[in-house]
């Protein structure tokens, strides 16, 4: 296998970008009345999630060829996350009246619509997900991995906690968010590759750990970048800078070793990098 | 098989309704903190589609007993119903501040838990399917079925239809929202009970069509008991009195003729009566 560099890694975020930008592309095109929303809800993003997926499952595989069925499975991810931005948006959760530089679902279609276009996209990800555990155990396993990541064990009670805040919040109540909210579905794109892959119980546990420290990373980077949003949980609410940065090495060295019992896993450490030096 | 009479009815339905609301009391014991809000938005209604589903399970098995997998499928229907009532009810929505007599989750509990309670119970449909999918390919049709239900191409649709409706709205216009806000379920619980059993595709169609006509009976009925509700679909705008009570007859007697084609049918028989005898 030859290392990959920097530009190597860009250009890979790109192409597995324009498969899933494509998918989506193809998935809203009838006559549905609610297809031109749901193709604006999902146009966009840099598809981190499933993107994580797709090179964890190429780097477990060793092989760059990706079926129709492993795409499919990205978009489920893609569509979890969609919908709940749709609905995070809303006036009565963060009230946002732009997302990616575009009017919000609800500022373009309609609260009422936005509600039925987050229903749609959880209820895709749904019927998606029963389609494909047509094709065995290991799918059906996945699956079921991604639905407890989504729920109110998981992305959904980061969003309560979140919105309904304790008196004080402190570094574990922030983290528990963080994990809650952002690292759930990073896990669940790398730990459903690894379902599907067979690995072990000692492998899946490195993948998963890789992907929680991946997510709070992410999250402690948006807060340093975010400084001035109000009204948003931060980790410099109970940190110094100092504190913060350091936090993050540590999270992101964590990542590091768990993910160095994998071969081939460049694009992973780029990523950890990448998701934590982007600016905004 | 001892044929049934009147109060055998009423006994089932009360008991079937037990089962289901025991099911759910034990669903939502831990403490997870949307539990009281999840117990909330389940603990009552006529459960209906549920029951449907139960009582065709048993007409097809010719058993009475019901082991867990079976009513853990049951609430998934009612998982499904009860989700789309929350969001329906919200503000942006149909904006109602009562439900069965009580107040509606977002009036009880805020805009933001309820469109969280929405998503939680769809989620939890979503988990509990894939688990189910575990006893093998009939559960997973099952509940692919019923997916497809309550997606874009069924429920969700028609409330889209509901909410946006065309300037002209005549017989077949409302119909079809009735077909997808309504019916798509009723034959989910029936026809789920079908493929579990493995039947034909002629005995499932007649489920499937026995219970669509049911369902647009229940909304018709609905609609000469609603008379004076504002700003609602209502048969009345396109149709008299007596035009409506001969279409409600008349689909009466499409179910009556469709479940004919199975034998121990006093339940389903009854019930078509029962939906369409009730008083508000």
């Amino acid at each position: 296998m030859v290392m990959m560099n920097k530009e190597d890694f860009k250009t890979i975020l790109k192409k597995d970008k324009k498969i899933i930008d494509r998918a989506f592309e193809e998935k809203f095109k009838d006559d549905n009345p609610l297809n031109e929303a749901l193709r604006y809800a999902t146009d966009s993003g840099k598809r981190i999630r499933p993107i994580l997926f797709l090179e964890s499952y190429k780097m477990l595989t060793k092989k760059s060829y990706l079926n129709d069925e492993i795409i499919e499975m990205a978009l489920n991810i893609e569509m979890i996350h969609a919908y709940s931005l749709v609905h995070d948006d809303l006036p009565s959760m963060d009230n946002d009246d732009l997302r990616r530089g575009k009017p919000t679902v609800h500022k373009k279609f309609g609260e009422d619509i936005a509600i039925l276009i987050g229903d749609s996209l959880l209820n895709l990800a749904f019927e998606n997900s029963l389609n494909l555990a047509k094709n065995g155990q290991r799918f059906l396993d996945a699956s079921l991995y991604l639905s407890k990541a989504s729920g109110i064990d998981g992305m959904i009670k980061g969003q309560v906690y979140d919105l309904r805040r304790n008196l004080e919040i402190d570094l574990s109540y922030i983290l528990e968010v963080y994990k809650n909210k952002t690292s759930r579905l990073f896990m669940a794109a790398c730990v459903m590759a690894g379902l599907l892959n067979g690995l072990s119980e000692d492998k899946l546990k490195a993948l998963e750990n890789y992907a929680y420290y991946l997510g709070l990373s992410f999250q402690i980077q948006d807060d340093l970048l975010d400084k001035n949003e109000k009204n948003e949980l931060n980790i410099l609410s109970c940190k110094s800078l100092d504190e913060a940065n350091s936090l993050l090495l540590d999270f992101n060295n964590k990542a590091k070793e768990n993910i160095n019992k994998f071969k081939n896993n460049d694009f992973h450490i780029y990523l950890i990098d990448y998701l934590t030096e982007r600016t905004k």
